[in-house]
């Protein structure tokens, strides 16, 4: 299994995390984003998209989007849950990630890290739209642990890998302490690693 | 099992495409999106997040996220893959489609619909992002009948529902024969409705 990555990418950072919790070996290969490594015409013959992460399986065929690499990975694990409703309530918070939360708390790190000037009028909007997707969590954590069930699920890896950081968008996670506390919760995995561990 | 709707809404539409292929009976609860029906605190208890479409089960239960209420209805169906690779594959379109392709083509076609003028700047960028899309999958449905495997999935129900109407949003779909000959396939489905069905 071969995994096209870029180290500080939240959306990469999560596949990471369930090969880790799953104890799995991959190959792993960095391509630098910025630098548009992803849009060679040898990568796209892998992603047409151009984007990471993508999964390559043995066999050639591969994988793209996040959280469907998440749901291949965890499908008969414990990080999917068992029952139909509480699998689609977890692609409902997996859905809510990339429609509201990715594109909101993800996208304003983005610009602070690489065009902070640039792009400086994206943020106002883009701060906005984070702290409702935050507001929206921190009150579902009020009452519940996790996202779905009594334990982690890969609902919970898709939105950990952008909340953890949201501080490097500008957001004020002490703001949020179900969140807060959640966030510990989840990094006490036995297996836990940081979005900044090389894979070895 | 109720849904609460919005006609027009293609998010809906793909809910409402299942029910019928399944044929489900359902209650219907068409809401005023434009009016702020979908922020009362009443709706706002079952949906946080304050949109439509929305599943609420006889027991209370409710599940959002469009894409998550097809995968709770199509599982154990013929448009839910029986293998793990297949599934993520169909789970891998909803998420560009989640990502790419309505956040570029059902918003120009929100814009254009109710606030043409006002909201005019924001078409060119938009534009270009769904016009990507749409070039990934016609690519695709080069080499493919369907998205996932041999038949329609929910991943076909979840691209029909905007791209079928992207013409509302400025684009030109005869630019695109595989594209234009795929939604032939799609809507020639004996249980097939028109995104202005009222349902009965
Ligand atoms: N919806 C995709 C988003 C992937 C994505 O945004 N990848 C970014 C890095 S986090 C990327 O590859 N950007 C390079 C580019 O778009 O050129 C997913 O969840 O995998
Ligand atoms: N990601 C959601 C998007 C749902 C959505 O955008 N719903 C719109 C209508 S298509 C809505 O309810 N808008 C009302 C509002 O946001 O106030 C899904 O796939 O269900």
């Amino acid at each position: 299994m071969k995994l096209y990555d870029y180290l500080p990418s939240g959306n990469s950072y999560k596949v990471r995390l369930l090969l880790s919790y799953l104890a799995l070996e991959y190959d792993w290969v960095n391509l630098d984003i910025i630098a548009g490594e992803t849009h060679t015409a040898d990568y796209k013959s892998r992603n047409p998209v151009g984007q990471i992460p993508l999964l390559e399986l043995s066999d050639g065929r591969t994988i793209a989007e996040s959280n469907a690499i998440l749901y291949f990975l965890a499908e008969g694990t414990p990080y999917w849950p068992s029952n139909v409703f509480d699998q689609a309530k977890c692609l409902q918070w997996m859905f809510f990630e990339q429609y509201k939360h990715e594109p909101s708390i993800a996208v304003a790190r983005f610009i602070r890290t690489y065009y902070p000037q640039d792009r400086a009028d994206e943020l106002p909007a883009l701060m906005s739209k984070g702290v409702q997707a935050l507001d929206i969590m921190e009150a579902h954590l009020a009452d519940n642990q996790w996202f779905v069930g009594g334990g982690p699920t890969i609902a919970d890896i898709a939105l950990y890998a952008y909340t953890h950081v949201a501080g490097e968008g500008g957001f004020t996670l002490s703001d949020y302490p179900n969140i807060t506390i959640w966030l510990d919760r989840f990094s006490d995995h036995p297996r836990h690693i940081r979005i900044t561990d090389i894979p070895s």
